[in-house]
């Protein structure tokens, strides 16, 4: 007999104000690799905890990303995170890959764990050592808290922190999760690298946490874009070590509050996802586009984030222009499945576009809702049941002045 | 017996001062769909032409544009096409067909040919109908003149007109080729619509024309980007009538000068594909990339159409910044076969990297050189012999304004 099929309830999942889950700890400091902000921060929990990421496919990835990809995979085992920004370690050879060993030595060695339990994550300039000295002695000083200071210090050119912390029940026991990301752009030479972190007191082990993540990253942080550039660095890592829930058994997908676990880490992941978007270099808006009635939903999610990559829709909502035929534009740049006569588009709740043909709309009052720092741009593709979201931003002169100044 | 491959004589392919191939004529003039400039065109031979096109794979294809690939497609066979700006008679339903239709048959009555040898061509704001009155007295008033105005009135946002024509012997023929585009950006609501049209008096069947053209745009037209986006109205059409070749029979690949026609064809391509590039909307700098060294040729093309198309390598060129880390990610993003350790890059002939690392460079120098109005980037991959080239422009402020600003 089959099981009823449970409905998380929404309700039990509650934002809460930043705080990690239990039995993990961190601290950030400025050790020198930016002229004064926090460059260089740690995150570890107090045991061994399950472990999942998910990692550029940059095809020149970087020497800490490479390396915690093969720690997690391992055995989806991770106690640990060293973090530090304005220095990517990319592109630097042998050199680069003893440079992370060494980092993920040095964390492991003062909290007295295995190497193998520790990750290791870089962003900033792509081609230039780091700093050995320095990363030692930040290191040497990194202490057992619970500030949330290493969210500041994987910061480039964001213009704020991005963090998320949600509590939820599982089997009785109060959970926490709590998630914090930077991407937006970068120092020189700069790449807009994104990074993402996730941590968890609910226990599961580390292959159920890789299929969820895998899962939940496609309809989260792979469809934000904010210039369509894939960095060298990105990663999200989650790390769950299970000790809010004592002697429960871990979570899998037959758990009856599995999919309670499974909102609330969406609702963290895409919380961070549309902060980056929010956040691109130079945005003034954040930009999402709902697509429904597709032929299926990776369709939905192809037109949506086909919506938000397309520089001249982004530079038409700048200009708070209803510009509608640049979203027929890259709708239909698409391969996915359309009836070529029946679309429509609303911008902001106000309907613009009926069956594909331009409709008559209130000018002063659609401008009005342009003038909005969120857009919401929604489509139906009256083809199907498929659905999908991304999220990006506005393409601005900030944009270009960001990343066209010479390094200096 | 094996034939010996011919060599083209790239000697024997001269450019010439724009002019019209035997047997063509052409006119432009105001219609009155733009407030002063030409906005009306024709061109026809006196004869009907062999003829071939490629046309957009937008899904959202305009009224025009699907009118004149049936009308080529049903023997590739035309004698003249009607082009107009202002209005591009996209998203215009069952009344945009209707019109277009119409606009061939007016230009057929008027040159006494059959409507199914009359192609339209139409560019500018997506969504409205064209004013039929207007387009029916333009036509009234085209003459029969060896005028270039055409090649004005297809204009939008382009800041100058874009034409090319060489000359080259055939079996001891001379014939002319002569081709003109237009693409930058468009006027409100903008789309950064393409057409291009290719008049030659060499002889030559509407297949092998086809085949050629298919072939050439490959390496030519698709290998060029201002900003990714697609328009509903891209075409770019060939017509030959054969008048230069009197008696001789027709080119075929065979022939011991198709070589030169090739040659030259592409001569015209690419001419043509290299100045939409230089035009970009907002552009101060032509961008080409050259990459050898691939797997194939097709890898390599990818490669640098994604070095050309990434938003932060085009913003770091406008800024005059060395950015390679930048080139980096944009080929380390395509699924190209890539040595990761093998690549060397070169800016306007200056090595920035080698075996993927940067290398020291004379700084100063660089910077003049990055201030030159034409940009190459030389990729070698060291991982085969494909070899492949794509042009771009770099994003400026001006590109955002242009394409910011609410429609007036």
């Amino acid at each position: 007999m089959m099981e009823p099929q449970t409905t998380p309830n929404v309700a039990s999942i509650v934002e809460t104000a930043f705080t990690w889950p239990k039995g993990f700890y961190s601290d950030g400091l400025h050790a020198g690799l930016k002229a004064e902000k926090p460059d260089l921060g740690w995150l570890f929990s107090k045991v061994p905890a399950s472990a999942a990421g998910v990692y550029t496919t940059n095809q020149f990835c970087a020497a800490p990303t490479a390396l915690t990809k093969e720690t997690i995979n391992h055995d989806h085992q991770l106690q640990g995170i060293i973090v530090n920004s304005a220095i990517a370690n990319s592109c630097t050879g042998p050199q680069g890959k003893l440079d992370a060993l060494k980092e993920q030595a040095l964390m492991a060695k003062k909290l007295g764990v295995s190497q193998n339990l520790i990750g290791v994550a870089s962003t900033g300039v792509i081609g230039e050592m780091l700093p050995m000295d320095k990363i030692k002695a930040g290191i040497a000083k990194l202490k057992q808290t619970k500030s949330a200071k290493v969210t500041e210090a994987v910061l480039t050119t964001d213009t704020h922190t991005k963090t998320i912390a949600v509590k939820f029940e599982i089997a009785g026991h109060q959970c926490t999760m709590a998630g914090f990301c930077k991407g937006s752009g970068m120092i020189h030479p700069k790449m807009a690298t994104m990074l993402g972190f996730v941590t968890t007191d609910a226990k599961i082990s580390g292959a159920c946490l890789q299929d969820l993540l895998s899962e939940e990253v496609d309809t989260t942080f792979n469809q934000i874009t904010v210039d369509g550039d894939n960095s060298t660095n990105d990663m999200v890592v989650t790390m769950a070590n299970g000790l809010a829930m004592a002697d429960e058994e871990s979570l899998t997908p037959d758990h009856p509050d599995y999919p309670v676990f499974a909102q609330a880490y969406h609702q963290v992941l895409s919380a961070l996802a549309k902060e980056i978007a929010r956040d691109g270099e130079g945005a003034t808006k954040l930009v999402e586009a709902n697509v429904k009635g597709a032929a299926n939903d990776l369709d939905a999610q192809h037109v949506a984030k086909a919506i938000v990559g397309s520089n001249l829709v982004k530079a038409a909502l700048f200009g708070q222009d209803a510009n509608w035929g640049r979203i027929m534009g890259a709708i239909g740049a698409t391969d996915a499945d359309l009836d070529v006569n029946r679309v429509d588009i609303k911008l902001n709740g106000i309907n613009i576009v009926l069956s594909s043909h331009g409709v008559e709309y209130d000018e002063w009052l659609l401008r009005q809702k342009l003038a909005e720092d969120q857009i919401k741009i929604d489509v139906d593709l009256h083809h199907g049941f498929g659905k999908g979201q991304a999220w990006g931003c506005d393409l601005t002169y900030k944009y270009v002045q960001i990343n066209a100044s010479y390094r200096s």
